[in-house]
């Protein structure tokens, strides 16, 4: 093969020409179906050859836990729906839409019940925004590195969310004198709650009943949760019950004794809502093998909590240089993008790290630098850059 | 309820106050699960409560015919991969991904097959773009208007595609002067080809295995098709497994038989690509109910083969005036873009329209100056302006 930039190395490419080139379209025509293909469904399904999965290990309380999205296995930034990731604490409970309602009421003139029809006609808007655990790649923090993506990184997804922002809500509920915090809750068994602030509540916050086009899926919080774009998964309270406007947070559980970040003084940060700028290289990553030197189209994923991503940059000499991926477009705000650089691999050991910036100016930090400040305790709203090790035999691992 | 503008008007919403708030709120105690909902799925489904399907009328060939998009259903600009429309002339071959290869033959220096694991390791670029069969809204130019978004507008989807550009593969198997068309060929049973510029080819065509995420659909060609940004259905070759560079136009039976515009003077046009812009409103609309006169949000889809969207605008009172809609971001080349417009519905009988404008200045025309050129024989290529009839009832019908 020639140098042509960017020359792709095929494995199983070969040539072909002449006589051979025939030969090839013989064997080919045999694989041709020779009768027609099943006919059309009303509701389709993937390939039975594709077969990824969320990760999740069985517990003895199967209700309360977490699965993992495949991001290794993931194309552009639309997680399918189906591969979401999912935190739960009281299971996904069961709703009929036809028989669901969202309360508004607290310190507002007007209490205000809706019908998932009333939300429905108020005017929507969809955005594409990514959804992450606050304890995302905590095990990186503490010494536990994921042995995937997936497993490092997976409390992670992005979809385009539809509904009515929050307020348009309230405005209709007219907000009294003395409203700060709201409270929001949820339909499952827990009622789990958050409060959030009401300056985020009336900037970008969704009461959302779409996901990727169509319903929320049940475990997604059908019919309707809200997005908080940017904030931490566990406040983007899923099959949403009841928002209650009040005048300070309410200290529920989940901002008490869970959701906040321990500090080697023994205190705990509180109310650490932002999920802030991250990346990680899904391919080549933990779990894969390279087949050899030759090219690679490195690429992966970064988000920021406060913006945009505006530079990601890749090391393929283990944190010696780094260089500018590119970003696949469009680069939106609070979402996921996908960034990619093409490497020629020469099939000595090396480290593979990203490390992303975003419209603020902040650029992700290294685990030393996260650990200086944080101790080894905390395991949420851990951002530090991942890095994965090509051994010479061309496994990539964590190690 | 006092005005305040938009106003929406809810429909079941009621106003509860103080004993009565309280009162609202043990009902709904009662409403919340007493035990733990299900646990974590691998793969996860949709709610048992939604029940949206794509349209088709069973045949006596039900391995070719069409399938149509339940637009008046959909959130956002995504199509759920499951809801895609569908084509099919040879129904849905199913295709072992790890025995499909992809052959490029013809006017070039080096032949070349590539298995899937080939074009995977190439760099590839992710981008939202349209799929619509040419077709699409035809019986709207003979008289047998579409009765809801589905039925007159559903040959329509739009979804995140991932692949190689065609013109990395074309690089690596090195032009030959001469080379200005090439044969794409599908690999389903009737082997359906069409014939592509080569200047589109070098330009925005991928060649596609990711669809919203995760791997192409069956019945959107797993494990590989064509997207050729912009243009008809039928050139994007499902199940590709054969691109022939050659010297002309192959004149397949899809580009002779089908898929021309026969014109009043008897001839037929041939090779016209472009699925030129057009907007259907999607709510309200054919098929709905208004429940009474208020406050409706007006939503619907415009897209158009040559660029971006940078206007629709709406009518509300048959055609007198027409208002610019709002338009959701992001705003996407070849893309589905979805428009708003908050209306207040009076009672009185009327007609809802948009129409839409492209970056290249061209707005979408009337039915009759589609008809005064064209005639009444052509069904594909007609993108004039849809209206949905508002009946003093509240019904919104085709007619």
């Amino acid at each position: 093969m020639q140098r042509q930039p960017p020359t792709p190395f095929t494995r199983r490419s070969f040539l072909v020409t002449g006589a051979a080139s025939l030969a090839a379209l013989a064997t080919r025509a045999t694989e041709i179906p020779q009768q027609l293909g099943t006919p059309r469904r009303a509701y389709g399904e993937r390939s039975p050859y594709e077969t990824s999965v969320r990760y999740f290990r069985d517990s003895a309380t199967p209700a309360a836990g977490s699965s993992r999205t495949p991001l290794q296995d993931l194309y552009g930034i639309i997680t399918p729906s189906a591969l979401h990731y999912e935190v739960h604490h009281a299971g996904v409970p069961s709703i009929d839409p036809h028989q669901h309602e969202l309360m508004v009421h607290g310190l507002v003139e007007r209490p205000l019940v809706f019908t998932m029809g009333d939300l429905r006609r108020f005017p929507s808007v969809s955005r594409f925004h990514f959804l992450e655990c606050a304890g995302n790649s905590g095990g990186e923090q503490v010494g536990r590195p994921g042995i995937t993506p997936q497993r490092s990184h997976g409390l992670l997804s992005c979809s385009e969310w539809t509904g009515v922002p929050l307020r348009i809500l309230l405005d209709q509920a007219r907000l009294k004198a003395g409203a700060s915090w709201l409270l929001a809750e949820g339909s499952d068994a827990i009622r789990l709650a958050r409060s959030i602030p009401l300056e985020k509540a009336l900037d970008d916050v969704l009461v959302a009943y779409g996901q990727n086009g169509e319903a929320l899926r049940p475990e997604q919080g059908y019919p309707v949760r809200l997005i908080v774009p940017g904030w931490e998964g566990n406040v983007n309270v899923k099959w949403l019950g009841r928002i209650h406007v009040v005048d300070q947070p309410y200290m529920s559980a989940f901002e008490t004794a869970h959701y906040t970040d321990l500090m080697p003084n023994g205190k705990a940060r509180q109310f650490t809502f932002v999920m802030e700028e991250k990346s990680v290289i899904t391919s080549p990553a933990g779990g894969q093998n390279l087949f050899g030197p030759g090219f690679y189209n490195v690429t992966g994923l970064a988000w920021s909590g406060r913006g945009k991503i505006t530079r990601v940059e890749v090391s393929t000499d283990e944190g010696k240089t780094w260089q500018n991926a590119q970003l696949n477009a469009p680069i939106l705000s609070k979402a996921i993008t996908r960034f990619s650089l093409p490497w020629r691999w020469d099939g000595v050991e090396t480290t593979l790290q990203s490390r992303c910036t975003d419209d603020t100016g902040y650029t992700q930090p290294t685990r030393a630098e996260i650990v200086a400040v944080r101790g080894l305790h905390g395991t949420d709203h851990y951002n530090g850059i991942k890095a994965w090790y090509v051994h010479r035999d061309g496994e990539v691992k964590h190690e």
